[in-house]
């Protein structure tokens, strides 16, 4: 086939489409690199032993079944485990208001197809997922930030937003990546502006199984926020190499989920979705959890302990009490996007907060129709360039040590780059 | 959660979704019927326990890398498999040239995705595939049918609609459902025809394994077509369960489609992508593929034998080389919507054509958009309705003889029906 430079058009949407914000452990090749961007987890404690057993246990059962593709939706075993799963959550759903899916970022594609046209407006927490808004961007919506605490967004804020809004998406539990989380009070007064103004609620609560130190509370929908729907991950730790996920909630909703996704894949999986229901059943499931939530809170003390012992005054971070991420504020006058390349130098990966950010360099509709409605905040309005996703997904709690070290004599240096700056320069950062 | 009725509002594609012509075997619990409408295959002949064994094998190999999403685009080698596979049929493409994708449904979606804007000019087959239609129709392109014999397109037909298209979805071998084949002859033609206008080619080539008689000729990417890609499957017959495909050619379309893809989904499952290697490279699946073939060749001589037995005059179908369809044209007079019930009562399920040919009921813009640019020819104009897609892949010969003796059955009643009717119906019906 002959290459052709010139080619005919594509979509407008295609324009829209960008490469994600971390490209993956695989990308670095670098010896000795500490990799603090990289949300990957470590193939470590994986079931894998028992992965082998349940395939081989489901396919000398019922290879017919595990062989062909079930219903569209997913088959009812694995809906039905959903339906009980969030019941235990408080949320009472049926087993035909859950539907399968690929996982996570299909789940929001699928959400982003059936709710969303050019310039709805779609309210997001700042900063919200990266692959959220790299899902909603090719259907062109135009992006809300909503202004947060470490107790997700500002109830005044988002009654504000909400009036005219067509879709919230909400992490009600360790966000990704500020790791924000929801009080019983917050998530009450959201609920409440969330009766008063109607508007399509999608939670995602991908990180509720990663909390390290206590379960977390029930969500929007389980205190009764009105049209919306759950989505949820198998795969975010235990099975990230089996993608699977879920979708709850309003039955109007699921049903045309579930007609688009018929339109635009097969039905999941069936083999992988009677090997994971295998395994849910099982007891490796229960019994790798303990051990993973160990590793993972292992690391993040880790990482925390370095932070307070190497980081210059003026940085300041979140304590997770779950999830895979620190979410590192630095001064003012700093650009993360700046410090990438020294880090590097230094053998350490870092992923600037941009991508995470509507309005950032990270924003889903690249600032073609971005609106702040707070755009009289110039604070609350302005692109977070000084924030810094740090990862202990993949690195152990040593490695996470030498990287926060190496990024801290970044952080440092460029510090006292900025602070010898002539007037003129310390002008422009001032505004920062 | 409370259902409300009433909700917000969803996105004007929404309203685009149908569900599928088929709602596969699960749906048809009726005692002794059969199924000659459902296109899934029969479990018989899969290889489970080369399966379980090659699940075993990898997991015990590298269970890290199984266990743990890999690239974007698919493994490495599974994309050097499909680029090695289509050197042997005259397609050079590099690795780099494939993107590897859950199956065709998600391939033809993320092209729909990328390709099309509302009403762009989309140009398919008459009849072409139902699963294609569903999936464009989300993007609401404007769908424009072209004229077919049994070796596709026709000529002129092809190149008066090419100017101005955004997009020909073409099936070069076995075309489902009437099993159009392209001669290289033809194929030759159309390829000179792309060459004059340039329009984005997406050649389905999902069935070409699927020769029951003699494997095909090169498809039209292969002879030089410019601006398009192959859409292939890995799981048509052999693993239906595990779902992947893929997607070859155009190096700009395949960058875009894998930031489309990563954006929309997950990589592609890595135990599925290895442990079908393993089946790819090992002799079971070249062991399991001659048996296959016999099983669906009988299956199609029943199908043919018995309808060149029963069927009554006026009748017409076609003779596949492959794939797991007969196409079947009825009287004019006839409605195959309305003979779906008598069939149902007297024990088969059968498939009426609409869903397969835009413009009629199963019309992907369903009547919103759509416009035959041949609209002085009333003929080719017309949704074919006295059309019936029959189904070989579930059925073994002996029900297949049952069902379409019972399906010739209610054929013959119909005819007699009509024929019995006043004039006034008679006029109705030489319109139809």
């Amino acid at each position: 086939m002959s290459l052709i430079a010139m080619h005919p058009p594509m979509a407008r949407r295609a324009a829209l489409l960008r490469p994600p914000a971390s490209h993956g452990p695989a990308a670095l090749d670098q010896q000795g690199l500490v990799d603090l961007a990289d949300a990957q987890p470590d193939a470590l404690g994986l079931p894998a032993q028992e992965l082998a057993e349940a395939t081989r246990r489901v396919l000398g059962r019922h290879a017919g079944k595990a062989l062909l593709p079930g219903p569209c939706r997913g088959i009812a075993q694995l809906r039905e485990w959903v339906a009980a799963h969030l019941e235990g959550q408080g949320l009472h759903v049926g087993a035909r208001q859950v539907l399968v899916t690929a996982g996570t970022r299909q789940s929001l594609d699928l959400l982003g197809k059936v709710l969303l046209d050019p310039s709805s407006p779609l309210l997001v927490q700042r900063p919200t997922s990266s692959a959220a808004l790299r899902a909603f961007a090719p259907y062109a919506p135009r992006m809300i930030g909503l202004r947060c605490d470490e107790q997700g967004p500002l109830p005044q804020a988002f009654a504000a937003a909400l009036p005219g809004a067509r879709m919230a998406y909400v992490q009600s539990c360790f966000s990704s990546p500020a790791a924000q989380t929801l009080t019983p009070e917050r998530a009450e007064q959201l609920v409440a502006a969330l009766q008063e103004a109607p508007c399509w609620l999608v939670e995602d609560d991908a990180c509720a199984g990663l909390w390290l130190d206590a379960p977390v509370a029930a969500g929007l929908l389980a205190r009764g926020a009105p049209h919306g729907v759950r989505v949820g991950s198998f795969s975010r730790v235990l099975f990230p190499g089996i993608s699977l996920g879920w979708v709850a909630g309003s039955a109007a909703l699921i049903d045309r989920l579930a007609l688009a996704r018929d339109a635009a894949d097969h039905p999941p999986c069936a083999l992988n979705q009677w090997v994971l229901l295998e395994m849910l059943r099982g007891p490796a499931l229960q019994g790798a959890l303990p051990g993973l939530r160990r590793i993972y809170r292992d690391r993040r003390d880790a990482m925390l302990d370095s932070l307070r012992r190497h980081m210059p005054d003026g940085v300041s971070w979140t304590r997770p009490g779950g999830g895979l991420f620190v979410w590192l504020t630095l001064p003012r006058c700093l650009d993360a996007q700046e410090l990438v390349g020294p880090a590097r130098r230094r053998g350490v990966a870092i992923l600037p907060g941009g991508a995470f950010d509507v309005g950032a360099g990270g924003c889903a509709t690249f600032g073609n129709c971005w609106e702040c409605r707070f755009a009289d905040d110039a604070d609350a309005a302005a692109p977070a360039r000084n924030t810094v996703r740090l990862s202990y997904a993949s690195a152990g709690p040593q490695a996470i040590e030498l990287g926060v070290q190496r990024f801290a004599a970044v952080v440092r240096e460029a510090v006292e780059r900025v602070s010898r700056a002539p007037l003129a320069r310390l002008g422009g950062v001032s505004r920062a």
